[in-house]
């Protein structure tokens, strides 16, 4: 079977560079929870919606996330996102980060999510995302 | 009568600032939003607070600040936080940003805010807010 | 003679809004020099070009921004950016948000910006932006 | 011999809060960066004094960080770092997050750096650091 990556890209822009230059490393996990959103949303699936028909919240546990070259104002970006693994309750998402139009490799992270109850205890994972991403 | 000038004291953080090394502008706005937060805390309001209990949302309508001079990382700045007007719904805050030690003054701002209910509507300005603010 | 009204658009991320599900306040102040840059690179200008070749620094003097309506997650947004107003060395950039596609306008900005040289002293406007925006 | 650890102090502001009312999960790699920035001018180094004096720039190879429990607004954090590893060029920070006064765990991340020159080729750490950090 195949996995389907979703791809986001976008612009790197002023605000979101430091002192040297490069994008602050905090920022690459805004570019990944952006591609994360897009990626759902794409699905139909949004955080409310998840909230509301599901009493689901989605709650990150960890990110393992590697540097191999800085970005920097105005490039073009494009993070690939696709669930590389997934549990009942919990999963990860595989994300990487390439510059366009060179494909060189920017970042790449391991993501892991697990879905909660409002209380913030864990659930099984929704079926409307069992079924998007065919876990 | 006496005008109540609440004080906020940070050091600027190395991600605060942009490639010519100087705090990025959208930052400062960070920094008011801290000082009035600061400022209704001391007063033992907090927007949970207000929102539970006088069914009552701080909107911000208009900012205009100045910048006077840079600060750059590992500064220590103080904002000075006071309400210069007060309406039946609306007000303005004062909000004056210094370098520490030397008193350098790096910016400063108006920031009217209203008092709306959960549907978005101007209301009164709460009483705990009045009596805190003695509008 | 024409104005001419430089358009950004993009989308509101996840990570640009706060507790109340709005986009906040200090992001739009990113929102509009992401419009900027967009702007000036629009007429072949960079912050690196004006640096190298001119000697000059873009510093923001003053932001005066009007709050409309609150934009949240995932809503289209536009920028609307053009030269207000040119003087020797300063001049004004109005900058107007819009929600797309149903045009609900969302903030705007007078932003009062200056060349300056390395050393900070204002300096006339470089050659190049006046070609470019016709000052 | 004694590991020597750094602790920094600092509240949960609201404008790092997401629309859960949790810190947004990049922020804390803001937290982490503070806290090194910390724990280098703690003794005497500072990323200006790198640069001039030993030709080095830190570069910020990986990142795994583990989120515990969520930080809300007006809570207390402390951050703690240490050098867990030092080779040749690279080593590794531990960096961990407590809630104050309870000690609840918040987050703990493995961060892996390297020492690179101005054309960004790996270089020995700096003897300032080596001694500072008895690597």
């Amino acid at each position: 079977m195949e996995r389907e990556i979703f791809e986001t890209r976008f612009k790197v822009r002023s605000y979101e560079c430091d002192s040297y230059g490069h994008v602050n490393n905090a920022v690459y996990l805004n570019y990944l929870e952006y591609g994360r959103m897009e990626a759902l949303e794409a699905m139909g699936i949004t955080l409310e919606r998840l909230k509301r028909e599901a009493g689901a919240l989605v709650v990150i546990r960890r990110i393992d996330i590697e540097y191999f070259w800085p970005a920097t104002m105005g490039e073009t970006l494009v993070v690939k996102t696709y669930v590389k693994e997934g549990r009942r309750s919990s999963g990860i998402f595989r994300q990487e980060i390439y510059r366009e139009p060179d494909g060189k490799k920017i970042a790449a992270a391991d993501v892991t999510w697990v879905f909660v109850d409002l209380e913030g205890r864990p659930i099984a994972i929704p079926q409307m995302v069992r079924e998007a991403f065919r876990l």
